[in-house]
């Protein structure tokens, strides 16, 4: 809870400008809406001037369109849905405009907003397949206002691949690595980069690679600084972190 | 066995009321009944005065029927059915009167019994994806004669959903603390309340969670006091548990 | 955070009986102290009634000390410290007066209360190793002021050992089950029992016990109702839940 | 390779009444067919007087057709099919007469002979659920010629379910007990009989059972002395072994 | 608990030659004997017509040697110890006559009777490394009453030495297999011998052996019929199952 | 980066003959190619006389198609492409001729070279069911210009069945040892060759063999000498690793 | 490599002002410096601004010293050496001036230089038992030019310790979250704050958290947005990279 | 057992050069010593030409004499012996003239004999701890009489480290890749080589790393070709396997 507005409250109660019952009412119902099988955080996207992002996963259609609108309602311009199914894209899509990602299984309602920042995300990826765990990052990004750059199927098998990008890494203020399999890129980017570097291990691989721990444990155990690791194939996490990275020190 | 009953059998052979052979028999036949493919346990329903249940995963329909019909033979008025697939639940429907209650795979033989107890369990879960086991808990907690409340998508990442009901939470007699991903709010609940708090990890997320492994080992590693926990999903364990206490004091 | 003691101070905040500066270090400081290296918790002990506990593993013994003493300053009349190496014990005796049970590693500050409760905790192991973990949980319910039955080496191999206590086990209030290897003893006693049964693995045994992994799994998978678990050799969790059950009802 | 074999073929090499280089031909080509895909071993089966078996899984229909058809035309009277899918099973009954027991996936060409021990195989299940196992278990016993008991669903949580069948339990020459979840089924018959106990995990279960290691790890661990375990699932294994034991000391 | 003991008892009761009360009390007391910290059971050394034995493992020397005291009081003859270490073997020999096995932490009081048996256990190991695990079996068997075969370091990565005892392979009643590492020795000899095999893993090995998980589910996964397992270096526990095979059949 | 071309290159620039520029685009555009999502690495092909490698899996078929005919562009005359489906293999037909190998899954466009080796890599597996692993393996040593020999179903449960094949095992250049369930295969084939055997544990089996845990663990764990180990079911791999070795010394 | 001097040294290259075999030599020997069992990395340190690090655990006080002495003799004003054992930091203090701080195995070479950010790191801990890994983490920071706010021993179980400092949440720049056991504080914290959150679990615990494992699964899990995780008790590499994230805009 | 042995014995056998029994004799005796608790492989040495080795772990200094001895009056001039402890090369010192390398705890009884070689193996490891491996590695490839290029601390997080060697890479005929940590150094080698590449998982590491687990899955999951796997730690078994490809096609 907001320590400043705790604060005021208890000015506003010692004044007379609002009774006791209503400031622990207040401190109740403000910061969320009850839907019962859900309680979007009005709060947190106030505070941190990001929109609410809805998790689809789980949650059936007519969830996420409850959500939605009542997000909607309180003013959102932009609303984000991540691991959304084709089918539930299809069911939203008949109560509202929704531009829908397959791949990335992201779909959007309103406009992407222009970026507002000067420096750019570079998402880079192992392989071809990272690519939805990549698209997800990238999007995720780009709604919340950064310009992106990506650079894909740079693994480091072919090293030259990456170091032809070398001055990508360079320029970036935060890097967005992804890969599956054994997960090596974030430690050869790592160290390259002088920016933070977010690894995003995948589940793609298969035998030895058990859903994505092998990259997973490879990229926790990197040897080289300024790296540290999201949830397998969260991609979303990956790009929140990075825009809340990106915004830091003015745009 | 119940000791009781054995004393009480000995001494009605001593007394000749009954013979060895009979003694030996009854002790047998009795407290179950042989379906061949299932012996259910009468013997539990009867001392325990909670009626049997019919856990219906790698069961077949017509076994299901079987036994609940064997079931409300000898005179069992409510019977529960957990795990109880749609397909499943359309059968039996065929043979008797059910209530079936989909997200849950919950199936209600008979009618729900009228609350017999003062104390209140409070069913919280952290996230909407946590609803279908949520409700095979509260569904149980019902079947067994208890009152409910439910508050469902209180995750600690926004925890002044999880205050707005601290009130709930100091008044509940016993909680259950439902959470998927990493599994903090058993141990934020536990910290909050003076009750028993009985947690259960549920298999929602992905990557790293593994299933549920890491709300397990979150739930128990928990740092509160008076936290307990019960398999991963398993709605139906946390609810008869929850109710056991419950009736705890009488009612 | 208390809510009745919040609306009590909103209350006294806008009767002017205590200014808003005043109330916001108020909820600031009362529930904690301060030592820099931890913040023992007053809050919880005046709320819930119970003395609270000092977790030994990890704390130096000069740590210890500080803490005890703080808490005997606040009045607090016994002063519980688990995990307590033998070391540390007689650091701690140098200042002030401590009873130690080296096989449970449990130290105890002043006296052992007398029991306030009518019911009985009956506290049951596998095997003769698992006296460690059960006497940490049953010194901890008698510090709790519990009555405890202790009994030792009942494992399900040599079943009759178990039904000698058939009586016991049926007059419990609650029962702490306490097994390594492969844990059998939880399923069996919850289905003797007719109340909770809170199951303890332990990490005795060797080869695929896997630090007591095998009877975690073995109980969390219990097929009786009525069982949950806590932490693989958490003697005092158990101990702790167990009293908060049996001060259910009155006592 | 058989030594007796060996000494036998140097023997007739030495009197001259067999090549060398025909000797050295018969030990390469006596003991198997060489079907290009699989390699049916009839050394085993003249060797041991069991019939060869054939693993259903991963191979496909043809395949079993074609490994069929070399074992009957070397005269075997009766072939034994484990983990034979319904499709398969069909696809076999086009080029010869087969009995399918879809619930064990268990296909029988030629007749189930006679029992020809005296002694008695028991196979004990945990739950309903763990009848698919058990009936690839009792089949593979009388296939191989043995006399079997059932006894299903009679797991530990009501244990008097079992206690009813003792006589069975302390008559039985060999045991084989089979059970998911928590598999105390096992420790708890171990310590009753005064033969082997051959334990089965399967993966019934759900959430901590990860596919049955729960059970197996308990089986694993078992504080009887006398069981041993064979992989999750494996009736076929427990069968073949159960019999191999009931066979001992004449029959 | 032994069924005929049971009607014995009962028909005792009702021709009055002992009261129910008494009957009761022996029902509990007679199988084991209550020493608080350990209940040795009489009741299995009776029916099984094995010798008790003490898991050393856990228990203090002076427990050790109180349970010793007990079972020789009983009239046992032999008493085995496993697990023992060196300095509890030191401590009761100060109070009785102990053989004490420093490789195998074995330790012996009484004499290890004559094999009484014609069927010979074959002990194989991979290793040299594993004869401590070795040692404990061929003891345990020895004081079971068996003869014992000791092939020690016959691994298969030299498999010719493992051929040159096929003669011993065909020839016993039962063979116990005892591999770390890859454990492949269990599927090897399983599919030379026409007899049971008890595969025993040993934690011997290091990296990705991981305390002997890889030869454990090496030795479940046997493709070999007639194999099953025991815990990992559990010597005793493969002893003493092939003493119960090897006595089947009269001797 | 080829050392070599660097030095070439500097010496260029040093002379004039390119531009520092032009040799900064050169060192970046050579050796792959932009496809944005894949960067097929023709720098390799070249480098080691290997033709590239598409790797089916997580690609589209469209990608597939598009990344098949820039490698033809650029000259290559055979195109291997594994983890091919059925249905992305029927979509690459439309637009290439292409060979199509259903059970491996192995797509070739081109001609199979004819072999320039004298060596001989033999394929060995343990069972019927590893075979689609073993042909992956297979075509792939084909396709580099390889001579192959495939014995198939030689697990060592029926040991004969591989020593029949030990002519071939001895004259070996390479041998790709595959098996699944124990993977004892490639600890007895690696003890009876004198040249490097790549073990391949695949994910056949069931239960305990945790998706071909249990055959990885084994291979790596082997108490042979000679023998490495790749990924679960990684025939191409092993194939790749085992064409480069027979291509050593010549050929 | 950096790209910006591969140009320049082309253009010099082109100009003639060094020559290629020169350029080459330049491009190997300039960026570390080659001590045989080390290659201490000036190139890093040169391009980022941040001094160069030495990871004691695993190196002998002799290397320990001999990288030091080449890192000072290079100029580097302060060498930060971390898991540096006691026994290892009294030896190098015979050679060098070194500031040792035991409880967190950190030695410091020359000063600590003052903090050159307007931004506090925040470090806060669940327990006293993690203040080695939070000092680890501190230092660091510290050691790279940051202000540091310690918070220690704010676990969630008593979540108003947290809470009281909440203002410091709120403030902070980039927040170091270090938590065993179930590691919900970095859940908790992230919740809580907008900046970043760098996770960090510890291995304090016992039982089922597995040697931080439960931690580290929770908090890769975690429902917080901005939360990114670094390897169990690595408070180094949360150091680094808050240092990292704490000068980007400017200090 | 060597084909080409067995048929020249059977035709001495036929030609009456030798007796059945002799024969017989002869197959069991020759290729190994019993020892009864070791039987030294003499078949191998003598067929291969590599000498025999002794695995020091787990063996008492005596056994480890014994060995010696035995292989010494056969004839063979160099005895490796790997995982020496301190202590038991000090014992063996007593007995003959051992050169012991502690950091790799290699003993080596006769003199390293020339390189027999031109082809060179390389050894690289990832860092500084990693060079106990290396050692044992690179020991075993000079007493198989190869020659050896070592570059220790060249991981690549500093990847400029690792290309300063790039002619190393590209001129040796097999190279050894050793790490820890991540373990990528393997795939960035395999993808600067042409060469086979044996790659090593070393324990060195924290957290997790989980004792080499992570750097094992991360090699079995290399995206670069021509890379297979040892265990963790394995040095020897590198080494052993490099010889054997360096060896290849004269040498």
């Amino acid at each position: 809870m907001d320590k400043f507005d705790m604060k005021k409250l208890l000015q506003d109660v010692a004044s007379g400008e609002i009774s006791p019952e209503a400031a622990e009412l207040k401190l109740k119902i403000k910061p969320f809406e009850e839907l019962g099988f859900a309680k979007p955080d009005y709060h947190r996207g106030i505070r941190q001037g990001i929109p609410e992002v809805i998790y689809g996963e789980g949650k059936t259609p007519e969830q996420i369109v409850k959500i939605s609108k009542a997000l909607l309602e309180k003013g959102q311009k932009t609303v984000l849905i991540t691991r959304l199914s084709y089918d539930a894209a299809n069911y939203v899509k008949n109560y509202t405009k929704l531009k829908y990602y397959e791949e990335s299984r992201i779909g959007i309602i309103g406009e992407i907003p222009k970026s507002n920042t000067k420096g750019i995300i570079l998402v880079i990826t192992g392989g071809t397949s990272d690519m939805p765990v990549a698209e997800e990052a990238s999007l995720t990004c780009e709604v919340l206002g950064n310009k992106v750059k990506r650079i894909y199927d740079a693994g480091v098998a072919g090293i030259h691949r990456l170091f032809a990008y070398s001055e990508d890494i360079m320029k970036a203020k935060v890097i967005i690595a992804i890969a599956g399999m054994e997960g090596a890129l974030a430690s050869v980017v790592g160290g390259l980069a002088d920016c933070p570097v977010i690894a995003v291990p995948t589940s793609v691989g298969y035998g030895a690679s058990f859903g994505g721990l092998s990259s997973l444990l490879s990229m926790l155990n990197s040897c080289a600084s300024g790296v540290s690791v999201v949830n397998i194939d969260n991609g979303f996490g990956a790009g929140y972190l990075a825009s809340m990275i990106n915004h830091i020190g003015g745009n």
